[in-house]
């Protein structure tokens, strides 16, 4: 536990909550107070630490994630839908978004001809953004949304190729879990410094 | 109070909650008992709703935001750093990201020739997500940064050309925070349906 614990920088009472709540699994038992871990035990601990830190996900919605990747069904698709689905925000507001955002969802969808299962939570967490800029007035960005979902296409075709050249469901879930929970942070702050570039850039003239 | 209640969607005890905290200025008082609200008041709670649901901020962070917009340096550039900064979710992990990430921010930021101030703390939020690809092992993903800082590039010169067409600071300060917060999500839930569609087209062929 000692070792486990510095080789992952996870304190020892944080590594016990986390064998408790099954975010991570036991050890190998060498004797009634000790038990044996190894590389795997690491690699989920960081795991575990990026949902959690990066993430920001509950522990509840980090075990959602985690049992998801363990259903192993066999059938590619259905994993990383279990495990994308998972890692997806629940809807923040307690409102459904308004009828014409979701149309808009629809129609985008179907505009790009990209093919998303109906119970893909994220139409909803689409539905509530655009709802939301209508709140808000910012025609500016409602016209060129397709900006954005051009940058989600190019963006996701080289994810997935990448996704699907790994080999074994849990290294291939870990992939996922990386591309979209650190992938949506490193996008956030790269966007930030972006902006604050281009507005320097701007002023400067 | 009513009928500002109706008109935004939001209950009349969390209005009360948000004049206590600073989020909402008061209304004109018409009586000891009875105060008049207009338009702006209808914006502002729609603003702060977005900060809440979609940011996911929690209040303390709203109010920073909030109070950056009503500093109004007159700087312009000033004023987006205080808003854009009070929009950059802060650093989860405890230990702060190891030097050899933040060596690559310093890289990223120098190779593509952006103008960024020391203290935007989007370099520590990026250097925290490099720092946990690398403890994943996604070389894939590391590899592969520049498309993400592409990705950004395009979308904040285009951010950035909008925002300073528009007049007023507080439309301005409302537009970096649509642009930021329900960017963010927008695209989050854009690359999640056009990953899984990519993952379907794979699939079919």
């Amino acid at each position: 536990m000692a070792e486990l614990s510095v080789r992952s920088g996870v304190a020892p009472p944080t590594i016990r909550y986390y064998l408790r709540e099954g975010l991570l699994f036991p050890g190998e038992l060498t004797s009634p107070n000790q038990a044996r871990y190894d590389d795997s035990h690491v690699r989920r601990l960081r795991l575990v630490r990026a949902l959690l830190d990066i993430g920001g996900l509950s522990v509840d919605a980090a075990k959602g994630v985690i049992s998801a990747m363990a259903a192993k069904s066999g059938d590619e698709f259905a994993v990383l839908g279990q495990v994308q689905y998972g890692l997806t925000p629940p809807a923040r507001s307690d409102a459904p978004p308004p009828p014409a955002a979701r149309a808009r969802v629809d129609r985008i969808i179907s505009e790009r001809g990209w093919r998303v299962r109906e119970h893909n939570p994220s139409r909803l967490a689409l539905a509530e953004a655009i709802g939301t800029l209508e709140d808000l007035g910012r025609h500016e960005l409602l016209a060129g949304l397709d900006r954005y979902a051009d940058a989600a296409d190019a963006l996701a075709e080289q994810e997935v190729d990448e996704l699907l050249a790994i080999t074994g469901e849990d290294a291939r879930a870990e992939a996922i879990i990386a591309a979209d929970v650190v992938g949506d942070a490193l996008l956030s702050a790269l966007r930030r410094l972006a902006q604050e570039s281009a507005v320097a850039a701007r002023l400067a003239r």
